[in-house]
């Protein structure tokens, strides 16, 4: 598939514009445009720009709010629930762990549970915002269903995804970022597009029988959860993405499980919701409410030192620590551009012409 | 394998005359018992009783001391650190836990990062201790190395587990305790009793190839981490137990990766340590930081029943939520008794010849 190279600031300036036409503030705009410039930028392509005619339709159908009073509604001194006011979840979770950061200040650590937002990009992107501050970050989110836990074939929960991010010294931050399904959407839908089987264990049937077709999604299947099946841990991954659901929605008041509203506007939510929108958890603490921060970072990279000279199994693939791809990904594509394929360049330009501001330059 | 029935309080002060014997104050000898009773009971007999000798062999090479001197070395409002004196991780990790506890009642949330401590028994234990209170728990610690992240042939990192225990309303505590390698050893241990083959995926070769032999890992082989391979997430796998040796070793200054040091006797710990023992990591948050506990306890019990009620692939399993399993097993086992196999029975009345204490009636 043919595709096109953008420099990082076109691609910026065109999606603040996008933001700006549906009524997001100045501020707001530049936020959600940056959190989703970072995808692009770390090479997560399914969670930047490439969504953004899927965030003007949810606002086309009243299912985003462009300008969000986003408030904190309950707290403690380092807990807090936010309401996202139905907001983007690009600028609602930065609100959230603006506010985990000032707690963890003050009082060491901060935690933040969100209710009626939306999806909130990268989860690398808001737990990394601590890392800035020597704290750890965490964030995660829950998803529009597609994953059915062990032994079902029904779609109870997202990929909800989870990270950690940590500060390291000379070395780069550890930034474990990561869906708790086997695959990642964004995978299924490569296989599909080349019309190539799928390794067992990223999707079953509508039956709950393992396939190796890319399609069967589509056809009512569901993701498998990380394990793939029980003898692999299956069991595991469905408790991981259960605590996410859990953190994100049942303590925040958003929606969970089957009821998390999908992320596609053609899909009604359910009737009968029993929270408000989907939610997040973000958190963070501070590096030297356990040690001083210099220790840690010395240990980090004494930690990560060791990981890289781990002895390979195959010469030409040495251990990856957990955020170097991304960061590799973000210095080359800074210098070199951002590359998009044809398909998203058209739905980019549609939309601009439907929002009346100036397209992409192809 | 024959097996002995043995009620919980014969087990229980057989287990308490053990620790009191190697020198244990009274309070210690029980929460020790307490804690190692609770996971047999819970059906978990890898880390119940059978242990107990191998405590014991660590105190004989002065690994472990029976009389430390737990405190916190580090603190603000809601975090600190603790020094175990080389503890039982079965004293130590209650200790931290209280301290996570009274500092989500004051501040809302806790969190005790662990040095200078040994194996702790079950997560769920600890995690569950907040459960009690209408907290949300969270356990996790480090462990002997035994597992190779993706990519290499070395074992860096122990099977690290992490504990997230959730109180709920009629129904009892969703609890997520999960080892983050593929399989747990205790599984590895029944297959190579059994002569049996173990399913690809669980453990790796010296040289870093699949295997379905049960023996591959006392040969020099490796546990994988949750996904298995590459291609399932093996890498999502690593990056938890990453997460876990991080928050629990280097955040606290434990040792951590390849040092974690070895919970068998007659392995000495590496030379040049870059901490002190192994590391835990614990934490409370209390449910009305966030939202009201009633409201909470509804909406989890929503979230069970809507759980328990998904469409089974096949009518004889229906979906198991997190923690299920476990209660089950202790009102059985409080009731019908807990079985031990008899090798386990011989090794804990050679223990009591040598400690000079009565041993289990058989």
């Amino acid at each position: 598939m043919s595709s096109f190279i953008f420099d990082e600031n076109t691609l910026r300036s065109f999606t603040e514009s996008v933001f700006l036409s549906i009524g997001c503030s100045q501020s707001h705009a530049e936020l959600a445009a940056d959190v989703l410039l970072a995808s692009d930028l770390r090479g997560i392509d399914s969670h930047g720009v490439a969504r953004l005619s899927g965030y003007v339709r949810l606002w086309e159908k009243e299912r985003i709010n462009a300008s969000p009073n986003i408030r904190v509604v309950h707290e403690t001194a380092s807990t807090a629930t936010v309401d996202g006011d139905r907001g983007l979840g690009l600028v609602v979770a930065p609100f959230a762990m603006q506010i985990a950061m000032e707690k963890a200040e003050k009082y060491g650590s901060g935690w933040v549970s969100v209710r009626n937002s939306n999806h909130f990009g990268i989860a690398g992107y808001h737990a990394l915002q601590a890392v800035a501050k020597d704290m750890i970050g965490f964030a995660m989110t829950n998803a529009s269903p597609l994953v059915a836990p062990t032994f079902t074939t029904e779609r109870l929960l997202g990929t909800n995804p989870m990270c950690y991010a940590f500060p390291a010294g000379n070395f780069p931050p550890v930034v474990v970022d990561m869906a708790t399904s086997a695959a990642a959407n964004g995978k299924l839908e490569i296989a599909q597009r080349s019309g190539k089987p799928i390794p067992e264990g990223w999707v079953q049937s509508n039956k709950g029988d393992a396939t190796t077709d890319a399609h069967a999604l589509k056809a009512g299947g569901s993701l498998l959860t990380l394990g793939s099946d029980r003898e692999h841990g299956s069991h595991k991954g469905f408790g991981l993405s259960a605590t996410v659901d859990i953190l994100s929605a049942v303590l925040s008041g958003a929606n969970y499980g089957p009821w998390a509203p999908p992320f596609v506007a053609f899909l009604d939510p359910l009737p009968n919701l029993p929270g408000e929108g989907i939610g997040h958890f973000v958190g963070a603490m501070r590096v030297d409410g356990f040690r001083p921060v210099e220790e840690f970072k010395q240990h980090m990279d004494n930690w990560i030192k060791r990981f890289k000279a781990a002895k390979p199994i195959t010469e030409e693939q040495p251990v990856v620590i957990p955020g170097e791809p991304e960061l590799e990904a973000e210095k080359e594509r800074k210098i070199k551009g951002i590359p998009l394929v044809e398909p998203v360049v058209e739905d980019l330009n549609e939309l601009a012409d439907r929002l009346g501001i100036a397209g992409l330059p192809v």
